[in-house]
């Protein structure tokens, strides 16, 4: 009886796996926003260097880890997975239940899986600095540390409201080394602009998107890095998966659900796609996306070509949108309030890969305090998502009288996100699902956006 | 090249180390605060269950960590064993440097190896609620985790400014399912007297105990328990030390030098109590323990009988001090600022086989921003000092040209503890070692208690 499986170092995954080899509809192109046509590499070498342009692009299915990035994955890679014992326990349930701890990394989360490698490749073609933007602050802290590790500069544009708000993670990342700056700010043309309109403006992820591309395309020697949504995040998280089947094998077990939360995508992508890749090829496995009903991007969402930020800037991209005007309820999953979702996550749901869920905010804290009380991990609010669906599912599970394996990725600790615990204590926790009436504004505006085939 | 050396489950010790069978000296035995008189086992039932004060009094070499105690510390042990490269390459040391990593508990120290086992000795003596004292958290937290994970009531009396200013560590031990209450509190008549002379008192974890041990002795079913100094905290930490004598087994190496920071003694020991059983046996290994200048216990202090706690109520014991009525200076090491020592690291180093050291707060947060930036991991104020020993170490080693192999215990991390490298990158830390003057008024005072025989 395990508590945690373990993979030994060397077992750790030399290659990344990349979904778009084996999806059964190919990603349709992102477009150019002032064009409308397919966007070319050329168009992303302003923000981003063409190693990772290519990794975005590439539809090879293995691709290379550099050593490089293994030597520092290996601060805290591989991460355990965990039999969570006592929780079934408590749900009386014949379910097994595993979580794939990715809360051990210096930063706290599964960010820093991509953090490293942006960071590496960016050093690789001769970047001196990194521009990003951050909400909640977890992205912010990892490409921080990742930047640190390599020796490059770095600067967060941090969303006013957050930086005001949690001291904590932008002293995280000044530890280690980074200029962490309130957005908007005075030092780009955009924040300025914003500023000039609302002086007492609280920011937005959409305004420091903006603000962090806008310093990469203007400044010397620096590009910009983004942590969620894009093809390349996605691939560089799959070493999550990765380990979790070499560690599913060590102990002669294959997971029946597998469930994690989504933003913009990346932690759920990281656990799933290799799964993914087996039940293209036919094994049995549900794969679940959790969502906040304050955020339901694709459980509500169409289907559209949206931009990523605010300002409407980015190239458009094929994906599962509430608008990128859209402003989800301050819910404390703030990594969970993105308006579009990864292009890869959004086309495997439509191909009925992935089947969308979504818990309201009370529910989720209801989860997080159980597994608190029982396994004895505090976790990030995004994580809480994923537990209640593992929850949901183990209930089911005693329902039917089948010890179904079910596995969730535990993307990261709650640490620096106690007051969301606070509030549900103290019984102020609200509950924040989008109502009919915004959902009918949001579908409005979209009308209006590109249609890419389905 | 092993980054992390990963013990498997079943290696776990299952006995631990009573390092009171192969002291060279025996133990003093504490005496009756009354009396003057040592003090019996049933002196202290009203406090401890007497499966606890058995393990306090025991000189049976090893005792069996019971299964109940097992399944609660999988929960994240056995802890890795890192090498830290890029340290020893930043620091272009011929030196190989370890760390025993315990941050990574669900309470992010090393404390709950002894509140799981204390917890688990309580519930089976039939106690359902257990009383404490935290200064700046960690015990706290680590004890209302492990109340929880065996369903035993929690309360914890936290010194009023730490609950004021550490809003996060309250939040910990509540969603945990503890009370945390600001001590001096209302809720006992010491607190009351506290208050009825200074109702600003901002409290001292000499008040703190006082309240929770009047708690305990004063309610059903109840019993108190303590984080550090004694001498089954020692015990309980010693899987520790055990846990990493395998793993450099595993690797075919052997501590040169090992160094754990010191406030009560217990993640010291920990480490080192099983090393030092091979130190004692003839083992060439330099064993190092360090305190904050501020709070000189071993390096400056006298060895005496002196009591625990501040209100003088607790047995006296045979220790290194400043006086139970010293107050450290308020340095970021809350962990650190005791006014006493465990008794049995006093009785290490009396007889030679700890070497103590004392470092000022700027010269830990320069070693801890050193490991944060190379290593990643952002640590607490307390290991900090740790970190600074190793650094000087692995300097003499580059000066002598020698490939020693140092280790060090990584006791916690810093998540919650960033207001001291916010102090540190802003410039305002400030360096407060202990005056002259000072060390002279606690002599002074420590002049009166009986003196042990060294």
């Amino acid at each position: 009886m395990e508590k945690k499986i373990i993979l030994p170092e060397k077992e750790i995954p030399r290659q990344w796996y990349n979904i778009q080899a084996d999806m059964p509809t190919p990603l349709q192109p992102p477009l150019n926003p002032a064009t409308g046509k397919p966007v070319g590499p050329e168009d992303l070498l302003p923000i981003f260097p063409m190693n990772l342009i290519e990794q975005e692009v590439s539809t090879e299915r293995w691709i290379d880890i550099p050593e490089g990035v293994l030597e520092k994955l290996l601060i805290y890679r591989p991460t355990p997975l965990q039999r969570a014992y006592a929780l079934e326990k408590y749900l009386n349930t014949p379910a097994k239940i595993y979580y794939k701890n990715e809360s051990v990394s210096p930063a706290g989360s599964h960010k820093p899986n991509t953090a490293i490698a942006q960071a590496y490749y960016n050093k690789v073609a001769g970047v001196k600095r990194l521009t990003t933007e951050t909400g909640a602050g977890q992205w912010g802290s990892a490409l921080s540390l990742a930047c640190k590790l390599f020796d490059l500069e770095c600067k967060v544009y941090m969303v006013k409201i957050s930086y005001d708000q949690k001291p904590y993670r932008q002293l995280m990342m000044k530890t280690w080394g980074a200029e962490c700056i309130p957005s908007p700010s005075r030092q780009t043309s955009f924040g300025r602009k914003v500023l000039a309109e609302d002086p007492d403006c609280p920011g937005s992820l959409g305004i420091a998107i903006s603000e962090a591309v806008e310093d990469a395309v203007t400044s010397e020697n620096t590009k910009y890095s983004l942590g969620s949504v894009l093809n390349h995040v996605m691939l560089h998280q799959t070493v999550i998966g990765l380990e979790a089947q070499k560690q599913f094998e060590m102990i002669g077990d294959y997971p029946d659900v597998l469930i994690g939360c989504v933003g913009g995508g990346s932690n759920f992508s990281g656990l799933s796609f290799p799964f993914i890749r087996d039940k293209i090829y036919g094994k049995d496995i549900q794969i679940i996306a959790v969502e906040p009903t304050a955020c339901p991007t694709v459980t509500r969402g169409p289907f559209a070509y949206d931009y990523g930020d605010t300002a409407a800037n980015t190239p458009l991209l094929p994906m599962f949108t509430l608008g990128h005007n859209f402003m989800a309820q301050p819910i404390h999953a703030g990594g969970l309030r993105y308006h579009g979702m990864s292009p890869l996550v959004s086309r495997l749901v439509l191909d009925g890969l992935i089947q969308p869920r979504s818990y309201n905010q009370l529910e989720t804290y209801r989860a997080g305090m159980i597994f608190a009380q029982t396994e004895g991990l505090i976790c990030a609010p995004e994580t809480n998502h994923a537990i209640a669906a593992a929850i949901e599912e183990a209930g089911k599970a005693r329902e039917e009288g089948v010890a179904k394996t079910i596995v969730f990725c535990l993307s990261g600790h709650g640490f620096l996100d106690l007051a969301g615990y606070d509030a549900y204590l103290s019984g102020k926790l609200t509950d924040v699902s989008l109502s009919e009436e915004e959902m009918q504004k949001s579908l409005e505006a979209i009308k209006s956006f590109p249609k890419p085939a389905i």
